[in-house]
Parts: structure tokens; C-alpha cells; sequence
């Protein structure tokens, strides 16, 4: 089962495809998307957009896993995170493949075992989870990779996933 | 000039296209889309998406205009909305359309003379300005044209403006 995580935003969004295949894990590409940053937000959105409806076509997941969005720090980031999710999220159901939201918490649990662990044990998680290409991940791509990863821990039908 | 005015929603999304010419202002077309209350988050929002998008081709407006986000009431409901913004702004950047982002003060003061007015009373102006056309105009679409018209107000450069 290929999965493609996203960790969206305007500045950066972070994306990693992962194959599951025979109880192996692999990793099959990640990166990071920057939209340049004098374009209006508008345009920032539909590049964002746009390249991960291309890597959708090219990759072909079987299912596109996302973290949820919450607003409990900085509301004004929560916000324009938002907008990125939106024009993923529409970039997902365009391109025909089901989305599956992780609460944060669930993310941590299901990569460090711990649902209260640092943004940084997820990352060493990650980074060793799929050590043979450890060199290619940037360090914005190991958040949608572990999102990816949790959604092969826990398939279940699209929509939002850990709510009450 | 053609404007296309959106007021973004997850549940409903507003839209309306005023036109002024020759200083005359006419109501193009208005409405409301509404994606179907069973589809997931995703799926609505190319719903959305893909109906501006529509729009947006066959009427080939001039500019999109929309109100900023703003989360000083209920933080969940500002962040649905986001999600709408993200993927309506994403189409407006495909459709090759500049945005204008309006602040709700500058709006209502466009279109009542004073920023604190009250919804109704913007509703019930824009129904008055486009007045020949009352009986088609829903109410949902009322919010949109006012956005529209306030640009027609305040032409400027795309991007944001009320800020500060």
C-alpha cells in the first residue's frame, strides 16, 4: 500500500510517500513544496495546489493522510494553515483518492508509541524507521512521512480520525 | 467592470458577479452553492472549488473578492472557513483571476457608510442597490455581492487590504 503524507502550509508544505509492502516499509519520495514567497496568497495556494495534484497523477496513492488542524496555540498560523489544507484537501478529492485526517496526538502515538511526545522524537522516529535513505529527508518532509506512516498503522475509512 | 464576490462556506458557499458600467451598477448572476451534507471535507471542498472554477470561466469576471478571516468569535467555525478560502482562492489563482481581500469593516462601510452595521443592515442594502433584481438575489448571495461591490468602491492592487 503506497500512502502520500502532507504537512500543510503556505511557507512550506512538507509531503513523503511511503510503500508498505510485505511488512517492509519503504520510502518511495519526499520533499517540500515552497511557493516563491512574494506571490499573493491566492496564487501561493494554487502552487501548492497544483504540485501535489501532479505528484497525486505521477505517484498514484492509494490514500493521501493529513494531520488535523487545531487552533490552540497561534490562531493566525491555525488560520493559514488552514488555507493550505483547503486547497490540498480539494487538490485530494480532484485528483480521485480518499483523505484521512490524524489528530496530532494520534500521529505521535502511532510513531514514538506516545501521544504527548515531542515534535522532535517524531522526526528521529521517522529518520529511523526508514534509515537506508535517512540522507534524502529534509527535516519538513519527516512530519508528513509520519502522518503517512500512521495512516499504515491505522487504515480506517476517510474523514477525521481520534475527534472525542 | 465584472467582479465576482464569494462568501465562503463549507456548508454554503455565496457567490454573485455585479456589474458596473458607464456608473450603473447591474446584477450578472448570484447564488448559492451547497455540496452535498454526506460528502467528506475533502470532497466539498472541490465541490466548491470546482463550481468557481466553472463559474469563473464562463463568466470571465475581472477580479475575485472576498472578505478576510478573522477568528474573534467561534475558532472552529474560522477555521471551516479557512478551509473553504484555501480551496476557493487556489481556483481563483487557476482561473488566472486577481484576488481582493476585504476586511468585513471596509466592506460594510462600502456598503452602509458605517463599519459597525449590522449584517442585516448590509443585506438589506445591497438588496436596494441591485433593486430591479430583488427576487433573485438569496440571501446567502446577498453577503457575496456586497464584497463585489465593495471592490467596485475600492479598486486596488490584489492582495489584502484594511489591515493595520
Amino acid at each position: 500500500m503506497k500512502i502520500l503524507g502532507l504537512d500543510p502550509g503556505t511557507v512550506a508544505t512538507g509531503f513523503g510517500i511511503v510503500v508498505f509492502e510485505q511488512g517492509r516499509l519503504t520510502l518511495e519520495c519526499c520533499g517540500v513544496w515552497r511557493p516563491p514567497a512574494k506571490l499573493p496568497l491566492a496564487a501561493k495556494l494554487e502552487f501548492l495546489s497544483a504540485a501535489a495534484f501532479a505528484l497525486m497523477g505521477e505517484m498514484a496513492p492509494a490514500a493521501v493522510s493529513v494531520e488535523t488542524v487545531f487552533a490552540a496555540k497561534n490562531i493566525a498560523s491555525a488560520l493559514k494553515l488552514a488555507h493550505a489544507r483547503g486547497a490540498l484537501l480539494a487538490a485530494a478529492a480532484r485528483a480521485d483518492l480518499p483523505v484521512f485526517e490524524y489528530e496530532p496526538r494520534l500521529v505521535k502515538k502511532a510513531i514514538v508509541g506516545y501521544g504527548q511526545a515531542e515534535k522532535e522524537q517524531v522526526r528521529a522516529m521517522v529518520l529511523s524507521l526508514l534509515a537506508r535513505q535517512r540522507s534524502r529527508i529534509p527535516l519538513d518532509a519527516a512530519d508528513a512521512l509520519a502522518v503517512a506512516i500512521c495512516h499504515l498503522h491505522a487504515p480506517r475509512t476517510p474523514g477525521i480520525h481520534g475527534t472525542g
